[in-house]
């Protein structure tokens, strides 16, 4: 199951801004630098740090995969004066998702998500944006390809993206990551309608496990969520220069997004919590079920069993042992009484 | 069961903005255009989109039924220079209720609601509003004919619809949207009642099922619901020229309205939680019934099984079994501690 | 039971502002035309709609009891020039509660409670109050006669009203109305303090239904009582000029009581679920002890019945069965194990 | 149990402003009149009526202790020039806590608390405190003496209160009521643990229902708690000259402590909540455990009586019957059943 | 367990800003002194209360370990001009975490938590920060050694703690907390973990009652958290000039980190109550389980124990008796009946 918090204590006592990768897999870091614009599109050689500058006239995109190079990356930052606040934030992959302000650019931390159906888990991927001036750099702190559809619509100038400028980047970059939350809910709108014909079905305790879990990794991804409706609300009302006018339009359009997500996550949450209900309220329907059945046999036949022990007895002075019928009229009893009880219980609904 | 996304997971990687029909059903795209004022009425050839244009003195309706043609719509879409995230919105059938303030109009999502009380089922209509000028267009994305008492009070130029600019019409259009929620709440109220009385009567496991689906189906309704009523609020507080003065205290009363389906529903929703309560209660109050049956009998009836177990031993020398009033004495024992039992439990008022 | 929508679904697809009657009942609609100042009182012939007419000097009340006759109340609308919406929420009785200010007048909806004890009923009558110059009307929907008080405190000129001026008229129907949901509230918790005496003595299924109707009706009042806040806050903060300022310390005390109403109600609210709470687990304990007395006596009697069945079997070769000693040891020894048994349930405090 | 309204229902009807003594018990009222100012303090003589005057240099304290003369208080009121609707309010023991705004005055409501732990009993007592110029009247409305360590450092000239004015009386009065509830709220917090060692070690019956009566009260107390909150926010909020600059920075602190006790109480309500499912769970699990022992001994010893059974019938023709080891080997078939069972529900983890 | 009150009934009654002690452990109160510049470190000599100045070009921190010593606090509040109030709070270690504005300083109250895994039990201890000019003092009420990493930063003058002014100084303490409530929350999720592998695998009475600790541990630590939210966002909204506007950077990363706590912190919450419907839920089907088996059991054996004792009795006319086949057929019977039971019961799934 998806852990809460990633270990970051060997981090607490450090002083502030100290850059503690928090991450776990190794793996060298990996640049990928496209320059573009309307015209021309370039792939910078980004092993020569001498290349980071900010061209007026082209975007320059730089996602940075893996954050193991704790140097390369420290170097980066430097380059484009970030506060060394916002470097711990990139390298930390607990930071819930915002939006900050710098004075001449935006700092936006974004979580990707990822479900695996079989584990039944969420995965969430710490992402971060920086916009400055007409350069965008996304960090993703895993190795998994992100991101490749924008990529293929700059190579192929599909799209507005190519004549547009940085800002617009930053836009097409969060709304990929959104679009790619709808993939998930899809997937957990499947497996609730799953989970739902079974509980009609046959409830079993595995359902209960398997909505158990669903449950679990919705709370796991509302903590990815929520904070980024309002990372994306800050960068809707954010009045920095680096957002034009003209994109805002689209960030309003992505705000709307995020808020349909929540809106359907919280509807999931709505659902399971029925479905927990549903299932203990099956569950006691069937314990009843089988307590009648238990009840019927034993309040027809144990008095049945009484009277049978009765004639058994060895007393010497029973009359009625050597009177000739008693044995048929004995079955005619015994038939009357549980006959008796089965109508009984027929009137009361228990059958 | 109505799902709760349209699978639209084809789209997520395409440029923002692409229009993709996230509709089922197949059947061409049908349009009705009407131009009214007072005194005149026409129906305009809407083959010919050079028909499009914005008569100053008179009201343009547009009713677009199916959203099939991409292109139609694409075009129509060009030649009122709407956005393209619009155009977008409009296809989107998984789109929230909102309103959009257009520099020079009003862009409207709503959800058209149906109940199937057979199947308990909700179905929502994605519907889209547009005001420009004095120009009306509403998209649906299904074929059933909308709006039929609208269409018929401008053909028989009934009440002040006739008189009034496009602005009343487009309220017109999103009152009658909400009208019809009150007849599906309606509904839904026969629908609790009858749940409500079957609850007293004779609660059953399908009575459960049917409690499970009717909250259901409302936490369907509430996703449309609860951002209409934010949408007809935004309608309210918008000083774009569109919208006259006169046609702001309809609004208000629209948003009245809208208020009174969302308190309804959530009244809905609180008493079904109680059903669900009441349910689970009677359950535990009938397995306790069957429990107190069970006990009854089998605390009754296993001594005296054991009693008379004893005097059907096979030992040589059991004393009482050849003394001659032992077969009456044991009877009246048994017969006293039976008795005993059955008063004991009166008093505990287990019958 | 109380059903949360009077039918209206004829009504939808009609223009808005139609005036359709929602109410039931069918009883000539009554008319009660008081004009009074200080020093003199009048009681005008309402059946002519021409002495409506607002008299700067003195107040005119006119109560109108049941709506049926639409004609005269429409007339009566135009006569005071009211909006044709003002006049479609006086005849819907599904109107929430609302203060809608007009230009030259307030119009108040409220809901007239009362509380039928046998059935357990909450009943909600809708009321319209209009304040218009020195006019005030106020629409009933049903004959019950309301007002009585005050009707009688201006006949007599008891207390200031004969001395105010028409909004203190307004201010005091408002006041009479919110009075009586404490007489509703002080027998709701008659009711609680029953239903809390039976859960402590002796919880039936009887209870359990009595609590959960108290529960629903209590939802049913909420309905009416949340929008009474709003709207009497609304009477609060208005600046229309037919309010006057001496009288708006009354409406701040009118407010605190209607907070005061929501306050209890929500105890109450939190109370019953308290209750419901508190009966479930009154059944899960009831059912544990009905659980251990079966079990006490399966398991004393369940071995030893067994032992007794074991002598009672007709193998011919049992040495027990011929020596002499048997049967008195087989007692000693039933006796020690049925012993031993209820000295464990003992300690395990089933007894 | 405390009852939620005391009856005031022969009010309804009354015009507003009438006085109407809610209260119960019947004493006469008593007056303690103090002025004092750093040198000086005076026992007034509040027989005379002619004595209730502003004096510039000194502080005027009286305390009213019953509110059964309504006469005396009437016309107190009228001496202070208090508005009708404030007299109401001193008199109705339902009012809620609130700070009004009087034009040279301020006129604050609280409840004092007390609990009795014999009987699990919050009761809550009606306090009116009256700023005006250099006076503060407090109102009771029991006879239990209140207010006694300040009586006594106003006598002693303990502390600062007097060398300040009328409003910091006011405010020392608010923080004697406000630290009371803390006193209660320990006592509470004994309550919830001595409960949570009951819960744990051994829960009864007896055990719900004190937790039951706890959650009770602490609705009662809900009651008095959060408005007056909001009437010591109103009161730091305030910029009525009567209360001074210096005054203020207390009234900050009481307002933190409010918060502080509202805080706590909410914290009592979460652990109750948990306390009831903590009970509940501990009620199935104890209900498993019966029923496991149930089955237990049921499904060892009811197959085996049958084996006992059946060679105690009486067929001439049963083989086994005669056949020497008989007996023998059916202990030895009995045993290995039975010892089976006994892994199986080992397996099982039932034992 | 954590005691939700410190007692402190005996200050009710004294004059506000009386000084009352409520720890409770007794230790001589020590005290560190550290004067430091981005050169320079003294450690001043803490006795003599003359050295507390305000030295305009270095840091002066003073940490007080332990409240013990009345006086001496007393006589540092003097020596500062701190207000009665806030001497009260310091000592008050029921206060909640609060920053105040002094005109020429601020005022923190913080809580610093451990949590005792063994003892499942969280700690929480009282803080109070004060900056006035260049001095910060920092007090705890106990005497374990708190602010080490801190006090090594400054003494190694390690990260830019040297060369900042005492307005960081006091964030870097805030931060400290802060980052030790990761600690405890990662722990905390360790025991969730811990739990929820318990609660599949085999859930026990035991569990429920660490389940049950765990959320009142987490109530406990909410009263900590939420309020220092709060806190932390006044300290970033302060314009007090002690606060520099360099500082207001590290604040703002402050208050993101203290968000997160409560956002994990909400998550457990959200956790644990699902894990308690989990467990609820687990003993249901438990006991359904535990039914089945005995239903089994009886429904099977009862009827045939019946049938054995019918050929049991001794009525000297049974036909059957004597038939030479009656015992085979009786077996034949037998088993199809038990087989027949053993079918249907496969059939409803019981098996």
């Amino acid at each position: 199951m998806t852990r809460f918090i990633n270990k970051q204590s060997r981090k607490s006592g450090l002083p502030p801004g100290s850059i503690v990768y928090v991450g776990g897999k190794t793996q060298p870091t990996k640049l990928d630098y496209l320059r573009y614009d309307e015209d021309k599109l370039d792939v910078v050689d980004s092993s020569d740090l001498q290349n980071f500058q900010d061209v007026p006239t082209a975007v320059d995109w730089i996602h940075v995969q893996g954050l193991e190079d704790n140097k390369l990356i420290t170097k980066m930052g430097e380059a484009l004066q970030l506060h060394s606040l916002i470097l711990e934030d990139i390298f930390n992959s607990n930071q819930r998702p915002k939006t900050e302000d710098m004075e001449d650019g935006l700092f936006v931390v974004l979580k990707y998500v990822t479900y695996d159906k079989t584990k039944q888990q969420i995965n969430l991927e710490h992402l971060s944006l920086i916009l400055k001036g007409n350069i965008v750099i996304s960090f993703q702190n895993t190795h998994e390809p992100l991101f490749t559809e924008i990529k293929e619509r700059i190579l192929k100038a599909n799209g507005r993206i190519r004549k547009m400028k940085a800002d617009y980047l930053l836009y097409a970059l969060c709304d990929w990551v959104i679009d790619n939350y709808f993939n998930v809910l899809e997937k957990l709108d499947d497996e609730i309608e799953e989970l739902e014909q079974l509980l009609i079905s046959d409830p079993q305790q595995e359902t209960l496990q398997r909505i158990y879990k669903l449950k679990r990794e919705i709370i796991v991804m509302r903590r990815a969520v929520w904070p980024m409706r309002e990372a994306i609300a800050a960068l809707n009302r954010t009045d920095n220069s680096v957002m034009s006018e003209s994109v805002h339009i689209y960030i309003r359009d992505l705000y709307d997004h995020a808020i349909q997500v929540i809106d359907t996550m919280e509807t999931f949450r709505d659902m399971i919590s029925g479905m927990l209900d549903m299932y203990l309220t099956s569950i006691s329907n069937k314990m009843n079920e089988v307590m009648k059945v238990l009840t019927i046999f034993a309040a027809i036949f144990i008095p049945l069993t009484f009277l049978a022990g009765v004639y058994g007895m060895n007393f010497e002075f029973i009359p009625e042992l050597s009177f000739k019928w008693s044995y048929p009229i004995w079955w005619v009893i015994t038939i009357i009484m549980g006959g008796g009880m089965l109508v009984l219980f027929k009137k009361r609904k228990w059958m």
